[in-house]
């Protein structure tokens, strides 16, 4: 089964477009889960368990599983391997490097770690993609329009024939011919869904920014859904993970991802 | 002590601009290495014993120790401890995200790992480097003009002043008030090193690809060169770790970096 096919199946079963990111910020965790042997590890599972049924993906982010060291590899294996099988996993990495060494970073995040996608940096252009869209069953997100500040300092840059994060685009669309490319667009950038997704009509986009950096769902859901309406994992992190810091964080995180899966379920109606 | 500080104690102690990558690949590792308890760390150690007093700084890829799954991480740590504490250590991750997981990457590699130093890819802008750059002590080497045939896909892109790669060098130049940011800019793109060597006149370039790659190094030292003739760290990975796939590996290995390093030095003579 390919990641689309896992992706399409996922969404159809739990009737969601919400993805959740796992990004275990070691200053954030309950006190309640310090006590435990990996407190990682049990605050995830639990997390994972609260919400399985609710979302179309998780997306762990391998920043917060390095910092921790040693530690980091097992956990996140272990955080995976709790992930049910019917449900994709996008690891959020963003690299980017030139062939051969993308080929190492594709063996370790799809072979090793046996993520069905991953998100990569366009940066470095065609062949510092090339080596993750040799996996015609995984799936390739790039950063296209994200949805920091920062997004002003290049990737929204005019060249002749646009902003950048359009070429990026563009270029998606055209190393797109197994079927497995997908675009980062970030929530905060709602003005840009109805372009981008005319442009690329067919490509799931990522889409963080909703929760904690305030994007306008609403937006998203009108202008950034395919024609079949779905096409989106508009993800969650923070709002999800940390929705209360006590004993009551699973309940807590599943309230506030029903919640979210229920907002959007309202926009596709609308 | 910062970064730049180690960087030019090195290179002036070993009268060299020499940078070594550290990409451990499997498939190229030595036979006779094969049967140790972990060939890779037993490879680097050798490879770093007979280079240790030829280069200013070693670049280990972190692609190729994560690959290396569950192994990645110990075997990265012993690798980098066992470089000696006189030489610099740029970790090469390409690393770029939002402002909470850029300062999870920073702790990991900065804080986690002891790196002097890393690479950053710049594509989603301020933000995304600030974390990075909030260490005055390591050093920041952005993505500026990479040495792959992809870098005419973006990086070389017209903006209305000029390429992408051109607005990256002059942010770089803005973002450095705490003077530690550098460039990456690849040894192939020769004809740009002397416009980015006038825009930034104090920026260290990290410049990989004069072995495999086959850049032009006479024109990278003539045109790259800062006012002191240094401010370069001339990368070779593959030309030097792989010179030999026999037992003398190591003493090859030296070989290679002793010629790279001596037809460095009579660029710089020139």
């Amino acid at each position: 089964m390919t990641f689309q096919e896992k992706l399409r199946a996922a969404a159809a079963q739990n009737r969601s477009l919400l993805c959740v990111g796992l990004d275990p910020d070691q200053a954030q965790l309950p006190a309640c889960v310090r006590d435990q042997d990996n407190p990682t590890l049990y605050f995830l599972k639990h997390l994972i368990d609260a919400t399985a049924d609710l979302v179309c993906a998780y997306k762990p982010n391998f920043a917060f599983f390095g910092a921790l060291g040693e530690a980091g590899w097992p956990t996140l294996k272990a955080t995976l391997e709790h992930i049910p099988p019917s449900i994709p996993v996008l690891l959020d990495a963003k690299v980017g490097d030139i062939g051969n060494t993308a080929e190492q970073y594709a063996r370790m995040f799809f072979e090793v770690l046996g993520a069905d996608a991953l998100t990569v940096n366009p940066y470095m252009g065609r062949d510092a993609v090339a080596p993750f869209l040799a996996y015609p069953d995984k799936g390739v997100f790039l950063l296209c329009l994200t949805s920091n500040k920062g997004a002003a300092d290049f990737e929204q840059q005019e060249l002749a024939d646009g902003p950048l994060y359009l070429r990026v685009a563009r270029k998606a669309c055209e190393w797109n011919t197994a079927h497995n490319c997908g675009l980062v667009v970030g929530a905060t950038q709602s003005a840009a869904f109805a372009q981008l997704r005319q442009l690329a009509p067919d490509l799931p986009f990522l889409v963080p920014g909703v929760g904690a950096q305030g994007g306008d769902l609403e937006a998203v859901v009108r202008h950034g859904a395919d024609a079949k309406g779905g096409g989106l994992l508009i993800n969650a992190s923070r709002a999800v993970l940390y929705a209360s810091a006590g004993t009551d964080f699973a309940a807590a995180g599943r309230r506030a991802a029903q919640q979210l899966r229920e907002q959007i379920e309202a926009c596709r109606a609308a």
